[in-house]
């Protein structure tokens, strides 16, 4: 079941606001954005497929979301306001206990409908039954990088089995041939993957010229425990087992020092920041963006799952990212609109490997229209200002994906019947885990 | 121009979630619920002027909004990210300067517009040229408390203009005989305004028996100014004045200490929460709501201006206090959704006078409904946690206020007018301060 509105053709978005200018854009049939500028729809109109009017609305490159666990929308308000051992112990792992395949793909599909809803065109996502959300990535038409979440609990049985499961899936996911989806190893962590796990994944991640996706140091007890059991901190075991790479993707990094943010800057790796999920869970303490820009390091944003957000809309993360920033470390001019909104386009997009995002020619064409008449945008006194701190996913009308209209006037293809598969889904899921 | 959708007319809604059972509800013509249950639609489908199919929509008692400065949508992104000193005396006050009436009038409808789209029927403001503020409200049909922003800055001379013009607009709303809008004094802090200042509003609003809307304890400077030059802290100043009354509704509150809750808690002030607010303005603190919830106190949500936030949507408030409240006072189990829900409905109705904020026989027909097969509400396990983690205003569909439907299916009628007239007083506002 391909949808039928992604298929590759030529595109004219005409008269929309790029960093404050009406232009027009065109993309060819390849997906990547040929030209744009004032007026050069009069030259493009008869070569175009597909024209959409922007009608004046925002053009922005879409959203990247660099730490999910797609499938998890299933797990949607299941359970909250928990203690954390609580809520892991008695709700969150019985109920992954009984997922199956064909959850994991409607949960999927599902995370997707949602991401394209508000802007969001690729995703970074770790989780398990990874070819089942491979096939609903494909079928939706996103971006996304793919990663089997890596446990082995120290054990060297199971260790051979991650392996064996990573393998496969990067296997799989390299035999689709989608230019979308790309394969990646996900270690967990360091405090659930042994360091023999670690280096595996490593090198294995080395060999294929693919991305690594790990969880870093979320609380303050991950720290506190690799100091007495490791006489280190996390990030120092992390590199001695070559985790820390220009491809690789740290999540969380909440209990960071300034050493540790340091070495994270000069090995290349990229942050993703995720606040909502670390207000909700009570890490404790704000991922240190201050020292991570002193250092030049990356950083991103991520909504992590659905568990602990409650949703994937990273319009609202860039708010409580930037908020969160600035309560935390007591500055009113820490973390402004501008640099939210990069670390939500184009430095995901660069952790990602989906081109630079940004809106220029050569680039692929991740496009998004935000409503530039909703109410959240006026007075639009600063576009910027406005997407960040005033605007929800829902002023964005159109997503576009390599060149594919994914939603166009908030009209997405099949949405009513992924609704319906995914409740179902997740019904049945709390059904057979209650009956156990 | 009244809007012509707020017609007093008897309503039937049929098919809605009440508590998780679907249920009608059936209002008089005079605004109030007087009978819901399973199937009444039968008994009542021939006498209804209106009906609504609910079509399984979740049926919520509407947001109400405890802490405005509702014309401040004109300022919306005008200026952020800036240290307070710099962006109150370089930004916003030069701004505030050049408003006149009309801006006031086109902010306000603005806000009003925002409010029904985001769920919220009742808000309390404070302001200037409130009466411009109140003939906005009325025509937009929503229920508001409004207050003239009094502040004398210590001087006997503003403080007799301020006394006239809090009487004249108590008067011009008295006048207006809208039961929807309310008159109140708005002292609008210690640090602004004389102790005979304050005595004045509080036996003023004991005589007309109107409500009180204070900032308190915003800021870490206000509590140790006012030690260092009162040798009291704030709670304690504004209770010696005769401010803190059940009639109160006291905002921010972020620098409380433990005897302030408990008699604020005793007094029987309303507390409004405004987290968002808070955290960009980085005050520092979180309002201690454990602490206040141990004392009793009454706690209610609000936005605070569009300045400072910077929208109006209650939803995303809930989600942004209850992440705050876990995340500032290291808890995980701090302020679950049930308890954020009811700050933002029947906590506020109750501070604001508007009914019980409940769904139920005798109460105002303060209504919302909320899709209940959008993404964010699917899976539905919980319908309270959705609503508060997961949802934005976006997910309403239908606002109803003393019974009148405000917005049916998304649409407000003279939505677009609204928006372009809000849109270009706040050019000409900002032409205007440019220019001079």
């Amino acid at each position: 079941m391909k949808n039928t509105q992604i298929k590759g053709t030529s595109l004219l978005i005409e008269r929309v606001l790029v960093n404050g200018t009406l232009q027009d854009i065109f993309v060819d049939e390849t997906g990547v954005i040929t030209s744009i500028g004032v007026g050069i729809a009069r030259t493009f109109r008869g070569e175009a497929e597909t024209c959409i009017d922007g009608a004046g609305d925002l053009a922005l490159s879409g959203l990247v979301n660099t730490h999910t666990h797609a499938a998890m929308t299933l797990l949607r308000g299941f359970a909250d306001d928990m203690p954390l051992q609580d809520w892991l112990t008695q709700k969150i792992w019985p109920l992954e206990a009984h997922l199956t395949g064909e959850d994991v793909y409607w949960g999927t599909k599902l995370a997707c409908l949602e991401m394209i809803r508000s802007g969001t065109v690729a995703f970074n996502d770790m989780y398990f039954f990874m070819d089942e959300a491979a096939r609903a990535v494909d079928e939706m038409g996103l971006c996304a990088v793919l990663a089997y979440g890596f446990l082995d609990l120290f054990s060297e049985e199971k260790r051979e089995a991650e392996c064996r499961a990573t393998e496969r899936l990067v296997q799989s996911i390299h035999g689709m041939k989608n230019p979308r989806i790309k394969a990646a190893v996900g270690p967990h962590a360091m405090y659930t993957v042994s360091p023999e796990g670690l280096r595996w994944v490593s090198e294995f991640a080395a060999e294929k010229e693919i991305g690594i996706h790990v969880h870093l140091s979320e609380t303050e007890k991950e720290v506190t425990d690799a100091v007495s059991q490791w006489q280190k901190r996390p990030v120092k075991i992390l590199d001695e087992c070559g985790i820390l790479t220009p491809r690789t993707v740290a999540a969380h990094c909440c209990w960071l020092d300034g050493d540790e943010c340091s070495l994270l800057a000069k090995r290349g790796v990229h942050i993703s920041h995720n606040p909502a999920s670390n207000m909700k869970l009570a890490t404790g303490r704000a991922m240190p963006y201050h020292w991570l820009k002193e250092a030049g390091a990356s950083v991103t944003l991520g909504t992590d799952g659905c568990a602990s957000n409650n949703n994937l809309d990273l319009f609202e993360e860039m708010k409580i990212a930037s908020l969160l920033q600035k309560h935390s470390w007591n500055s009113q001019t820490l973390l402004p609109a501008g640099e939210a909104l990069a670390m939500a386009t184009s430095a995901g997009a660069k952790a990602l490997g989906f081109g630079r995002g940004v809106i220029a020619p050569g680039e692929p064409a991740n496009l998004i229209l935000v409503d530039s008449h909703a109410v959240c945008n006026t007075p639009l006194h600063h576009a910027a200002s406005n997407l960040v701190y005033s605007c929800s996913g829902n002023a964005v009308k159109t997503t576009i994906c390599q060149g594919r209209v994914l939603m166009k006037d908030r009209v997405v293809t099949g949405e009513e019947e992924i609704v319906a598969g995914a409740a179902k889904a997740a019904a049945s899921l709390v059904k057979r885990a209650r009956e156990e």
